[in-house]
């Protein structure tokens, strides 16, 4: 199969259309995927979420740069809100991308939220096992740190950063616990700002909270400071991933991540695959005596699943 | 059964406890559903969202102060992002709005987020239901607008209020295009903030957009102001809430919406089933399979899915 050559020989044409099959549920996709699978799994996939406002994008863009200038070839998934009304801020911080947009060691690719629930997730991780396959080192996953769909799509990666900022107040920080759990290295970014020392202690409190209800954990998370609009930090977060990267090496971690990975992504599939098959079940008829009321959902879903348990 | 006759009595223990079930997937809950059912669809489902920051615990509970100075009992269910590291944040909400816990008038109830994907909008519309059944006037879902299952529980509303905020620039007030475009009523809150006016314009263009884009549409979005934590503001918006309703009313779109509502409830339900099922196909064997790159993840679908899609 012609794509699935030109993905393996590193093709930006080629990885683009791939990823738009798979975004899209193209069977094409699944093909390259299953042509490609085997060469995957050496990319170094990294998260970056945070709440709206902390400036990720920029934060992303800042570390590529310093990822590129230590050798690496990089890829960026953006998870992109793809509102119509607020294209203007989120090209902008494309076009602010977009200078890393002209060299070949860089590939920048959003994935849009406008799918079904569970299939960001999916499609993400089908583009991060395409640029893998191209052979970028790194794959950084770019989304905001809201949502079950966020936390499944950070749960992909073999180091999370999760970033910060000052002066939104607890709210704000908010980010779900899953992601803070999951998060290998903070950042307060926009640290020239007022109240950086406020959110530092905030973070400080929760990474030791986090030390003590759990002891075992082998590895300790950096507190970073950035000003990323400046380029302030970028080479101490690149050490830092570095690190995490030679700890997930020395321990075994990375592969375990990586299959961990795969595995979700098959149940992931499965959960689509099977919400089709309700879809073409719930036929016309019986949705309309519930939505008049002559029948509740419960015993709906008692008709339209009879049976099905007793298949697996 | 005990715990249905109680619900539809109005009684607090007897909806919390409902509630509980329905969230835990306890099957007494569908049982308490199969029997209220028939009285529900008199409630009036007021949903509340905007970003994180934007004061909405705060809106919420003014705006319950205003519909029961109205003479409505008022149901609410916050959606709660259940942080471990920011319960002090969310949990001060909670004890703000607790001033109306000794109103009979008013039940409070917050669902959390933990569940699987998908399973958030169906525990809400649970428990939308129970409200309803236990006689409650108006029922209020307040999340945060962020996020595909934050969309699912916006869209379960009649009446959906999107709440902005000064300062927090064009990215933060990016909650999702499927929520600015099911919003009915505008609120900027913090209204006193510097930036007011700038934000006010932001929604005012994007509201001119929206009117563009949809000349059809026979509803109007009042854009409002508001100073939640000083109360000012709620007449306004209780007004635009009785105004929404009563064209709800004469287009007919109050049964329709509740409709809808129930039909998504279905689909949501047989995703949750099938999830299930999809957990117990996908057997550890194969799994393991996939994990060390044996087989790849659209491959190992093709085995478990084998003839599924013709039952439908």
């Amino acid at each position: 199969m012609g794509i699935a050559a030109d993905v393996l020989a590193g093709r930006i044409a080629a990885g683009a259309r791939a990823i738009t099959w798979l975004d899209d549920g193209d069977p094409r996709g699944a093909e390259v995927i299953k042509r490609i699978f085997p060469h995957t799994g050496r990319a170094h996939v990294i998260g970056i979420t945070g709440p709206p406002g902390a400036g990720k994008s920029t934060l992303t863009n800042m570390l590529v740069g310093a990822l590129r200038a230590r050798g690496q070839r990089v890829g960026v998934v953006a998870v992109d809100p793809s509102s119509p009304f607020t294209g203007g801020a989120i090209l902008g911080d494309r076009v602010r991308m977009a200078r890393h947009t002209l060299d070949p060691g860089v590939f920048i690719r959003s994935i849009g939220t406008r799918g079904a629930a569970g299939g960001l997730s999916r499609s993400t991780h089908d583009a991060c096992l395409v640029l893998d396959a191209m052979g970028f080192d790194a794959v950084i996953v770019e989304t905001v740190g809201v949502g079950q769909d966020e936390i499944d799509v950070v749960n992909l990666a073999h180091t999370t950063i999760i970033v910060g900022v000052p002066g939104l107040g607890d709210e704000v920080q908010a980010v779900k616990a899953g992601i803070l759990e999951a998060g290998e290295i903070f950042v307060v970014n926009k640290a020239d700002r007022d109240g950086y020392e406020a959110t530092r202690r905030q973070f400080e409190l929760m990474l030791h909270l986090r030390e003590q209800a759990r002891p075992e954990e082998d590895w300790s998370p950096p507190l970073l400071r950035a000003v990323a609009s400046a380029g302030e930090g970028a080479a101490e977060i690149a050490d830092a991933i570095a690190a995490h990267r030679a700890h997930l090496d020395s321990t075994g971690g990375f592969a375990l991540r990586s299959g961990l990975r795969e595995r979700e992504q098959v149940l992931a599939l499965l959960r689509e695959r099977l919400a089709r098959v309700a879809r073409a079940r719930a036929g016309d008829s019986l949705l309309d005596d519930v939505e008049a009321r002559r029948l509740d959902p419960y015993s709906a879903i008692e008709r339209l699943t009879g049976g099905l348990d007793q298949e697996g």
